[in-house]
Parts: C-alpha cells; structure tokens; sequence
C-alpha cells in the first residue's frame, strides 16, 4: 500500500508543477510580460495546461485509487492519507467524467468568449456577444450533465467551486440574508451619503504601497515567502506553498483602491501560506473552496481592515504618511469614508451592505439561464429589471450591466458567483467564532496585532488545506451548520451604530 | 511529407513551449521569487526539462525525420525545410546518443557540484569540491565517448555549444591569438595605469538604468519585445522571439557595471529579436552557437559601446544625466577609463585586451584535463602557475583562482570557455565587414545613430537564426574561413592610438 500511495503521490507532484508552472506564466502576463509575449505565452500556458490534464486523467490515476481504497476506508476519516485519497478521487472523477472532447471544444469557446467580450464591453455590444453565450449556456448544461443524479441542474457547477452546496440551500441562504439586507440598505441610503472626499485627494504610489506592505506585514503575511507586484485587476497565486503572491492595483487619486486590495488578497494568501507544508504538491494543499477562500479575504479586508478598532490603530500613522491629506481629517471621518454605504452599479466597487445584492442578482439569472425561464436575448432586459427592483437603480448601457463581470464570458454558466457572498456569511461565522475563543482579539487589533486571531485561524482553517469541505469545516469549527445569523448581527452592529439606526 | 513535417512541428511547438517555460521559471527564480519559492521552483523546473526531453527524444521524432530525409535531400541546403530537418536531426542526435541514465546521473551529480561549490567558493576551499570535480571530468569523458570518430575528446563537448569547431582548430587560434596580444598587453601594463576614478564616484540607480536603456533602445533594443530587471549576474533569456528579456546588475558606486552590462546582454538581445519570426517555436529560432552569439554582445558592448565616436554624440548626454559627477571630466579621460588596461585575476572584470588570456587558460586546462594530462589535485597549482606565467599574477587564495568561474561546477569540463574568445574574434571580423559594405557606419554611429549597422547585422547574421553554422556563416559573410587578423587589427588600431603605441 505505501509503495502504491507513494506512486500515486509521485504523480500527482508532477501534476502539481505543471498547474504551478501555469500559475506563474499566468502571473507574468498579469505583471510583466510585454506585449510581443501574447501570443506564445497563450500556447505556453496552454501546453502546460493539457499535459497537466493528460497526466491527472491517466487512468492509472484511476487504478490508483482503486487500489487504494481499502487503505481509505481502514482509516479515520480525517487521517491525511485518507483525506489525500478522498480529496484526488473527487477531483479525478470530476475531471474525467467530462469527456476530453467537450472539455477541449468548450475551452476553446470560452477562449473566443472571452476576446469577443473584452471587445463587446467597451463597444457597449450584447449582440456581438450573445450568440456565444447562447453556446455557453448550452455547454453549461451539457456539462452538468455529467454528473446525473443532481438536484438542481446548477449543482454539479456549483460543485466546481463550492463543493456540497446545492442550488436549492444557496437559495434558501440567499433569500433570508436579503430579508435583512434590503431594509438595512434602505434604511442607510435614506440618509445623506457618507463623505469619502478625503479619500480622493492625491496619493503617491510608493506611500500608498508601503503603508499597504506594513500592514499585512503586521496581519502575519509573510514575505519571505511571497510578494506584492502590481497589475490591472489585483488577485492572489500561489507557485508552491513557499511562494504565494499578491498582486493589487495603485490609484493616485483613490486611497482604498490599493489599500483594501492589498488587504483583500493578503487574506486569500495567508489562508495558502498557512496550510500545512506536508500537504505541499498534493490536491490538499489548496484552499477547501472559493466560498472559504472569500471568507479570509472579506474577514481581513472588512471585520479587521475597516473597524473601527484597526483605524484607532492604524489612523495616527496614515496621518503621518499623509499629513498634507489628513492631518485635517479626523478619525470618524475616515472611518465612515471607507464605510460609505451607497446603492451602486458595479459589484466590485459595491460596499459591504448593497455588495450581497450584486451577488444574488447573478445567481439568481445565472440558474434561470441554466433551467431554460430565462433565455440569453431577454437577459439584459432582466438584469436592468433586477437592478431597478433590488437596488433601485438602472444602467445606462450593457456595458456596466449585463456585460460588467468577466464570469460568464470566460468560464461556464453556472457556479460562478455564490462564493463571494458565502464568503461573507462565513467571515462573520469565524470571526464571531474566533472572539468567543479569544475576547481579547479587539483589544489587540486596538494595539496593531493580530497574532492571536491568525494563530486561531490557522489551527482552524487554514493548516487543514482541502482536507475538509466547506460544510464540513463550517460544522468542525462551529459545531453547527452554515448560518447568516453572525453575519447579520455583524452588518447591523458596525452600521447601526455608524448610521445610528 | 507534408503531412509528415506538420507533424514534425507540431512536436517541436510543444517541445519548445516546455523549454521557454523552463526559461520564465528560470528568469523569475532570478529576479523576483522570494526565497521561500527555491525548493519548489528546482522540482518545476526538472519537471519540465524532463518532460521536454522525453518528448524531443521520443522515437516517433527519429522516426518522422528518417521518413523526411529524401524530402530534405531533394531541397537546396539553405532551404527553411531542410535547415529544420537539418538542425533538429542534429539536436535529435546529441541528445539521444547519450544514454538517458547517463544524463540523468550527470545533471543530478551537476546540481550537487553547484550546490557545494556554492559554499566553497567564499570559503577558498577547493578540496571540498575536488571529488566532484573529479568525478565531473570522469562523467564529460563518458558523455564525449558517446560520440565515437572524435580527433579530439574535447570535440563533441565544444559541439555542444560551438559546433563545427575543433580542439586542434582552436588551439591555432588561440596560439596566433597569443601571439599577438601577449606584446600587445606588456607594452600597454608597462605604462601607467588609466585613471577611471571618474567611473567610481556615486551614480544613483535609476538614472544609471535610464541611461543604458535610452542607449540600447537606439541600438534597436525592442522593449515591446522585451524588457529589462534587476538580477545577481546579468543575463539574457527568450521566452519566444517576441518576448526576448535582458537583466542587470546596478552598481551606485561603479558606473561601468550596469551600462557595459547592458549594452553587451542588448547585444545578445539584438541576436534573439532579430531572428526569422517563421521559425518561432521551432529549433531554428536560436542564435547558432556560443561563438556567434558573443560576437553580438561583444560587437554592441566594445566595437560600438567602448568606441571614441560613440561617446563623442553620448558623452555629453551622460554629463547632462551626471552633473556634479562628469561635468568637469573631459571626454578623453572618461574614454580612456572606460577602455582602461590592467592585468587583473578575475576573467570577468578584464578589459578587451587580457580578456582572451584569461579563456585561454580555461581552455589549455579543460583539455589537460579531458587529456588526463592533468589531474584535478594538481589543478589550483597549475592554474596558479599559468596566471603566474600569462599575466604575471597570483591570486591569493583559490576562491579567486581555481574556484571564480561557475562553469566546471554547475557543467561539464569541455566546451565552456572557448565561446567567450571565439566571439570576440567573430565581434571584429563581422564588424569589419559591415563597415566594408557600409564605410558611413562610424558617422552614423557619431550621431547616435545605429539602423545601418542594425539592418546589416539582421540581414547577414540574425534573421538565419540556427540555420547555418558558425562556419558557415562566417564563410557567407566574409567568403572565407575564420580569421583572427581583424581582431588584431581592431585591437591594434584602438589600444595603439589610445596608448600611443
């Protein structure tokens, strides 16, 4: 048996340096390829990609496990060998139930997709656009098919990011957070609108960047074994557990921009930098689930990055690095500048009362397209409706509506956007977890450190990798399952108090 | 055969993508990959050299081009289609006439050689690195003996880099050589030494940085298709031919390190981005030997960048840069400093003169060595010994003799070092031409002004690529065989006007 896991693991490493291998042609293009690099780095990614593909799929691979799976079961569920085998079982059979060919010829759909719509966008166009996401939706479905026996056609797709959440309990989650968001919204926008002006002045960039870099430093993230470079649209890679990096994206004359990036991707990557080094090269090593993954980010950009416990902190010395800016701006001003509620038309800018709206919106067209209610011409129409009736607010194009997101024009129909607001859930169900753990949490984020909420955070999620799923951490760490009542009581909390309400 | 070839390089795409992925893993490791990244980055980067070479050796390339050689023999010899059949045969048999067992133990016992080198080195302990060393020359002789009908046990080893060229070839060039710079370097070291301490006050980084990369842009550098960073030991790499980078090493108290540095690896650069875009992915799309391509970086670093009519236009643009550092320097006495003569003991700090003494020792050694006339414990003493006799030094410890250059410790013993004088022997030989064919060059050159010699150079050298040999490019050019009387000349003429000889 150990000759046959060491095989497997074997495998699976060279699998690992070639998906690692992506990451970095990935991050270069995204950092600082020029631009005569296009063409090859797109074949060169591609290759890396299918090999990849080729060596996870080898049905000896499938043999493996096979072998395997009388070892499996005479463990404990949580042993790391058995998790190892769970974890690749699922993720083989995922791959290998969708036949190559489709997979192949959806991919290169999706790659067209997505030129036609980095085009269309701009061009304010759906119409140039709309006959390949009529293919997408298609291919959506054909995929899900794959995988029969599900609930809701939506499942298996949701799977892909969020494994163990269904359509229907998504449903059920998203429609009770609404029932509290939308007065809560009202309630704050009935109100003159926060001043953010302070936020808009000029800010250099190497100021803006290193007051971001002391920061996350001060979170635990740890720059011996990661870095900060800048790109058009910030996230978070990951080249081997001793190497996960950041990027984020610099406005002069907007201070959030960098600084809430840099604190939303340091999350994602403190969860990757935290995970257990003994998993390194396998499928465990890599956050358990977008929803999860999200759940990091949001909890350090937003229950720490914009309390205001962290601005007692941290306002005095931003002062500092900005006199000419600030040093007429007080605290309370700040701190209701970087908490401006405002109904909005971009998900990505939204803040966090209205952001959940954006996201519910998506899921819900998303699962019409895919059950045939909703065809892909009357899309625009509805989503205009949607805004108009949610947020009370209509586009002026297509171009910062329908057409706003990359998702569904790079990727399938389906699964694509449930992790963002399943994040938030559970950064409010953590964090509350970690205060009841540790009380003296606020005090020390009062003080500028946060070693103990990290040092809870990696014992309960993030040294765990892939090992469990997001359900199954959720119920491990809380002991229930997964609930909005923490992340309710979080948002009337913090914006009661700051709108009082 | 059409077919057949399509075939052919659709192989060779997929080996050349795995090879330049290689190169970015390598340019990152190099530039940005914070420490914690090394242990991972070693096994990408094995996975991927492997893969390549698994793939480049399977038997279906040998069997494809025994099925192309009639279609390659019914071309004319300077045909695209018979180059690529030509060239990739060429590599297909280096690579599969030495046992994979063999290679695979070499590049093994090769990374344990650098790893313990690496330490040995400041620590001037050369017996810690002798028995790898040892086994090293043991290891280049069974990796020659796979290429039986050799004049010289060094031959197969100089193919690897210089092809065609042979032990007994270069030993008569280097003796000529010899011949004429050993009175050459006394009558100059016999009087005083050049004043550069105009080079060694303090240049501030960024402004050092912007003035080569104005410089080399001149030259026709593409930063489209390219750019440069920061490394330990600058380089070039090639990531396709339209992704063709250049690194540096910026010193603020020595302004010759970072501008020579750049203007010689822009020379490699100029090679790479010159080539053939028809020959993208395929093995033609490489600078045909380590000769050749030093002669470009040596050509645009010294014929050009070291010239007296060069620094007449940039001279006053870098006192324009450097005020307070230049202002009262005249041209001459920075143009003698940047062309200062001095026996030294370090190969990469000489000057245009001694340089060639330097890997004319390397070589006599390597060929003793391979010989068996030499042993390694005898080494550091005759190394010493050869300095002693050349250039009149000794070094005082190992760590600056035996142990200064990587080569024989992160390679084989053969073929590392004659590239270095081969290239500046084809540097005049290929200068000179062009200034036949094109006698306004140093006008143009006065004016900063480059395109001339630029498109000549593109035209004659770059644009083939791999297509012809060293020889056979120097006989095309020149219509003769190598010669080393223009580089005597060159020297002759620029060191006796500057010395007064």
């Amino acid at each position: 048996m150990e000759k046959k896991l060491e095989e497997l693991k074997n495998r699976l490493f060279e699998v690992n340096d070639l998906n690692m291998i992506g990451a970095v042609l990935n991050w270069d293009q995204s950092t600082y390829m020029p631009p005569g690099g296009a063409a090859a780095r797109g074949r060169q990614m591609a290759t890396a990609g299918r090999i990849a593909h080729e060596k996870f799929t080898d049905a000896a691979v499938g043999k493996l496990l096979d072998d395997l799976q009388s070892y499996e079961e005479s463990l404990p569920y949580d042993h790391d060998d058995a998790a190892l085998i769970r974890v690749t079982r699922r993720n083989y059979e995922q791959l290998t139930k969708v036949p190559g060919e489709l997979l192949a010829t959806f991919l290169a759909h999706s790659a067209e997709t997505y030129q036609i719509w980095a085009k269309a966008r701009p061009e304010n166009d759906f119409t140039a656009v709309s006959t390949h996401l009529e293919k997408t939706v298609d291919y959506s479905r054909q995929i899900a098919n794959c995988f029969p026996g599900y609930d809701h056609i939506a499942d298996p797709l949701i799977d892909f990011s969020d494994l163990g959440m269904k359509a229907e309990s998504v449903r059920t989650l998203f429609a009770e957070l609404r029932e509290a968001l939308v007065p809560l919204a009202q309630a704050i926008t009935a109100q003159e609108l926060a001043d953010d002006s302070c936020l808009k002045q000029t800010y250099p960039e190497n100021e803006q960047l290193a007051f971001g870099q002391q920061i996350i430093k001060a979170y635990g993230y740890d720059f011996e074994r990661g870095r900060q470079d800048k790109t058009h649209h910030p996230f978070m890679t990951k080249f081997s557990l001793g190497d996960v990096r950041i990027t984020t994206r610099v406005k002069e004359n907007d201070l959030s921009e960098a600084l809430f990036s840099t604190l939303h991707e340091a999350g994602h990557a403190l969860y990757e930098q935290g995970i257990n080094m003994a998993y390194e090269g396998t499928p465990l090593a890599n956050g358990t689930s977008s929803g999860v993954h999200e759940s990091q980010s949001r909890l350090w950009e937003n229950q720490v990055g914009r309390s205001r416990t962290f601005w007692q902190h941290y306002y005095p010395q931003l002062q500092a690095a900005f006199p000419a800016q600030l040093g007429a701006v007080s605290l309370d001003t700040f701190y209701r500048a970087v908490n401006k509620v405002q109904r909005s038309l971009i998900r990505t800018d939204a803040d966090e009362v209205t952001y959940n709206l954006h996201v519910m919106i998506r899921f819900d067209l998303e699962l019409a397209l895919l059950e045939g209610s909703l065809s892909v011409k009357d899309l625009p129409e509805m989503w205009h409706g949607r805004y108009q009736s949610d947020l009370g607010l209509r586009a002026p194009d297509d171009s910062d509506g329908v057409l706003q997101d990359v998702h569904w024009y790079g990727g399938l129909v389906g699964g694509a956007f449930q992790g963002y607001t399943l994040g938030n859930i559970m950064s409010a169900l953590f964090y509350e977890q970690a205060l009841t753990a540790h009380p003296e949490i606020p005090a020390e984020i009062g003080q500028g450190q946060f070693n103990t909420l990290h040092t809870w955070l990696q014992n309960s999620i993030y040294t765990h990798g892939s090992k469990f799923t997001a359900n199954e951490l959720v119920e491990r760490v809380t002991g229930a399952p997964l609930t909005i009542a923490p992340y309710i009581r979080y948002l009337q909390t913090k914006f009661g108090e700051l709108y009082k309400l």
